[in-house]
């Protein structure tokens, strides 16, 4: 059974009599199930019983089930009520519009909205850019999904996805001040998605494609890159691969190597794993070799004639290694897995240089848990917040669009990401790195605005910014005659 | 020139030197140039100036400007900086995303996002109508225009859109509590337009057309009603009907006539006409005569081959009236204009019943001016906010929305737009009715309410309305295994 964690806690409401020893008796029962007692609120009392509100913690709902029934049988004790608290927290949705401006008075109407409005609107149909100063396209992110490959639980639909996008929305608002908007799409045909997008991307300054399948992810991503002029980005691909060349950054500057003389071996070779070695090899990394479910991808194999695939035999391993992943294994310094889960074993890192790294991606199961790995392994890392060195998009996303949006990006380039990676990493100081400290926590306020700045210059620098808002207001009316 | 209004209002940063008078000649200044002073603070001193920030109300875009210019000229005064009070307020755009919940912990993040969400997923993947209780779509509805009919300004796109679009989701929130989110196409193809719509409705409980010239608004209308489990509801159309209904039941109750018994002229068979008659018949009036360019319309005219003036010729003009609007205007009871500024006579309203009603709607400037329509005349209405009865749609798209939403409507039918209009006129009490309070202001705060509550029982009635959430939790653990 997992361990007891948030996301399967509970609230129950139970109503004890009044005698010694009756909720010592309900405490012993959740310990017996070894559940993990939380808050303990007193909701009510009366002469002859209380009620109280517990919160625990379970492994899972089987777990949470077996809790409650376990308190629903202790001697004096009435189960009233449970609430799932993660049930609870998504209850009529995560997310709202706030206003920006006050409508109190018909003054206020009269500007917000019409007869005012009309001199904005009037603005900006002789010149669209103005929609950036004028409008919310300023710090506005579509989050487009078409819920074919939700997290781990494939292709569950538009409206099962929405709980991650509206999550997202919250990760955006949260960490960068980005305000982004779930769109759910009811289609998975991708000139639909195209089309879609395309279309409803005059009210927004970014688009960040979440959980689209491959290999229908690349197509609508570089078709949407070609007709958009603002930035496109789907996080699976570039927001894992700009986190795992900020932890591979971490980790050369905490073992003092260069990037350019690592040996990274990348297992998966999906989109995710793609985006990474793609990423590795524009920050510098050479010698990067692929492995995926057919083995080492090298230029001679016989399969390699279509994309991503061809993409990879002609600018990975530049040693020729060929065989199995044992074979790209054999003294590699980094292990990348981008794959599945239990995929690698003890003895197959083992193989690995000495001070090897491994950063086992795949969620919840990693390509190999951290208690596992042998002693060649120096530094380990994760995509789970249970163990060190959790190596999350969260780290990237907010940040990079605060970037973009702050200098009106027309697009997101490679620079930029490798820029983002780069600060990411940057946020650690040399003396605090350690071998479970090589990316910065989640909740590490310095992130986003880092990323934000050093993806800003980024833009600038590859002149894919639009010019910045000047902060001088004209003498003139807008509008008025000159 | 119009009069001064906040709409062009400005706000003047100005440099003072310290000398009794000097600001008396700003305010004269102004004051010759018939602007309207408002609030004056004083922005920073030093001993030989000081700084100060005015607030002026003009009446257009030129006259601001020729305020700007005579406060420039006066002695001993600098115009540092001009801010246009409309601009500064659309500055950024006008709404946020608001989050709901938290994201203070790790257990937060763990239960809004991954991994938690995803047995919120889970849930509704197994059954997609938790979507109204687990996501915002509960209470969300998409603000769709293209840009083709905004405002009086006609065809200016999807950017020029973005800024009413903005205002109509601060109107939603504002008085209804409903989150509303722009989307303004980049597309006026019919088909690509119910094919967007329809795909981005899985993340919204409504969707509120908008702007949309006819007849383009007609075909995306009905096609997205017959395609959508959800409300669509054109607001230009139906809006405007149900609040002009409101007006007429209002000045019905005021000269104590029935519905059935007045006379009713619609000049205008356009989309807002059209509207208007259709709810005009759902609502009980029987006599009503449409008037277009070409004059009376009559089932025996000759171009009514096609909607919706087929649906004229059948559903109005029981009379059998004929010829220009002075025919149809002869002896009539109320006039509504839905076509354009100064299209009617005062001689042509005094062709009117005595205790006349006039409804003139065009904006903003209406079939004609309250002050010059004659003594026949009892009631006038305008679209305007200057005037009294002021017939706005914001009294009923909010609640509207409300209602439907809380009950979880499938749509919107026209029994639901009948009891919005009665419950906007009910408002009023039969004490406080008058000849200049025939429907009640866009600040009255009883409104959305008793909307919501008549459009929620009308659904129900109709068959139209989703079960309601109930509120008591269950025992079990959501997921757990019975």
């Amino acid at each position: 059974m997992p361990n007891p964690s948030a996301s399967y806690s509970f609230t129950v409401r139970i109503r004890l009599e009044r005698r010694p020893g009756t909720f010592a008796r309900v405490a012993a029962a959740i310990a017996e199930q070894h559940g993990d007692l939380g808050a303990v609120d007193i909701a009510r009392t009366t002469s002859e019983h209380l009620w109280r509100d517990i919160t625990v913690a379970a492994g899972d709902t089987t777990h949470a089930q077996a809790i409650v029934d376990a308190i629903a049988v202790v001697d004096g004790v009435i189960v009233e009520h449970v609430s799932d608290r993660t049930f609870l927290m998504h209850l009529g949705g995560k997310i709202a519009l706030a206003p920006r401006v006050p409508l109190k008075t018909r003054d206020d109407l009269s500007m917000a909205y019409t007869p005012g409005v009309g001199r904005i609107c009037e603005a900006i149909a002789a010149d669209k850019e103005r929609a950036f100063a004028l409008t919310s396209k300023r710090n506005t992110v579509a989050v487009v999904s078409d819920g074919s490959a939700v997290l781990g639980l494939g292709d569950i639909g538009p409206e099962a996805a929405m709980p991650v996008m509206e999550g997202k929305a919250l990760l955006f608002k949260r960490f960068a001040d980005v305000d982004a908007w779930p769109i759910c799409l009811d289609t998975q045909d991708v000139d639909e998605i195209v089309s879609i997008v395309r279309n409803i991307a005059p009210g927004f300054g970014g688009i960040n494609l979440e959980d689209i399948s491959a290999p229908r992810c690349f197509e609508i991503e570089r078709r949407l890159r070609e007709e958009l002029d603002i930035p496109v980005f789907h996080d699976d691909q570039h927001g894992t691969a700009v986190v795992v060349l900020a932890a591979l950054i971490g980790t050369a500057r905490l073992l003092r190597r260069e990037l350019s003389a690592l040996r990274v071996v990348v297992l998966g070779a999906g989109a995710a794993g793609t985006a990474v070695a793609r990423i590795l090899v524009a920050g510098g990394v050479r010698d990067i070799v692929g492995v995926d479910r057919h083995g080492v991808i090298h230029a001679d194999r016989g399969d390699i004639d279509h994309d991503p695939l061809t993409w990879w035999g002609a600018a990975t391993n530049p040693r020729g290694v060929t065989g199995t992943l044992d074979d790209a294994l054999a003294d590699a310094d980094v292990f990348i897995g981008l794959s599945g889960p239990d995929l690698v074993s003890a003895d197959q890192i083992a193989l690995m240089a000495p001070e090897a790294s491994v950063f086992a991606m795949a969620n919840p199961v990693p390509e190999i848990l951290p208690e596992l790995v042998p002693e060649n392994v120096r530094v380990m890392a994760t995509g789970r917040s249970d163990y060190p060195n959790q190596i999350n998009n969260v780290l990237c996303f907010p940040g990079l669009f605060r970037g973009a949006l702050d200098v009106r990006a027309t697009t997101i380039t490679e620079e930029m990401k490798v820029a983002a990676a780069h600060a990411i990493a940057e946020v650690i100081p040399d003396e605090q790195l350690g071998e479970d400290y090589i990316i910065p926590s989640v909740f590490n306020e310095d992130v986003a605005t880092a990323v934000a700045h050093a993806v800003a210059d980024a833009a600038r620098t590859g002149g894919v910014a639009r010019r910045m808002p000047d902060g001088a207001a004209p003498l003139r009316i807008p509008g008025a005659p000159v």
